[in-house]
């Protein structure tokens, strides 16, 4: 396949609560009290952290096979340090993340040098961990006042 | 508030499906049949989209007061460009994406400058807008064989 587009359209609803929308699908973003909102769904850089995750688990299964891994059970823990007072605007800190950090959990009785050879295929080829540790070119296209 | 730490889980269900978790919220995310899944929910690059989209929304509405602007209505529709060969280990292009858009559709009746100047800021100060498009220190902690 070559180049691809994919979409995806938010949706203020009350208060801090965002509607996420891809292609059918819907789901509920908002922040916790301690950041402003209703706490009616994971936030944003969760959502990130979840993304890499999910990344990570749909290439390790696309992949297994290919490295003779059966993957009983695969889950991944993800971590991220953010300083909120970028968000809050009371200190001149990165807004993002500056490291992420995860643990694989792995149910397999496939042997480790064929495991960790599956990992380290999966660290270099998931396209969330690639947009994540590298820059992007992300950029305004305009703003329309209706 | 000093820095934090955000964490997230993604647990491998069958097929290429994911229960991704953070605190109490779970989400499915899944692939098209045309990338091997069974499109019980959005991908993860339509999530990464998504994440950047609410983030970008929360912080329009958290700082419009500030920049007294009126936000009768606010979405964001966001596009990125991936070449879809890296996944499938097809070529050596970029695994993740190179570019993503979006453009803002904002209802209100404030004046112009003062919704442009929200808009600068809410660029400035979107935590997932600079996750995604500057460097972040990515890595495994381990692989635990269970």
């Amino acid at each position: 396949m070559p180049k691809e587009v994919f979409k995806a359209t938010a949706v203020l609803q009350e208060g801090l609560k965002v509607d996420v929308q891809a292609r059918n699908f819907h789901l509920t973003i908002d922040e916790p009290p301690t950041l402003g909102g209703t706490d009616a769904g994971m936030n944003p850089v969760e959502l990130v952290l979840g993304a890499l995750g999910a990344c990570q688990s749909i290439v390790a299964k696309s992949y297994a096979k290919k490295f003779e891994v059966e993957l009983d059970d695969f889950r991944v823990e993800l971590e991220g340090d953010l300083d909120t007072d970028g968000f809050m605007n009371k200190s001149d800190v990165r807004r993002g993340y500056s490291d992420i950090r995860y643990t694989f959990y792995i149910k397999t009785s496939s042997p480790k040098e064929n495991v960790e050879a599956l990992i380290d295929f999966l660290e270099k080829t998931c396209p969330v961990g690639d947009t994540i540790a590298n820059p992007v070119n992300v950029a305004r296209e305009k703003i329309v006042i209706e």
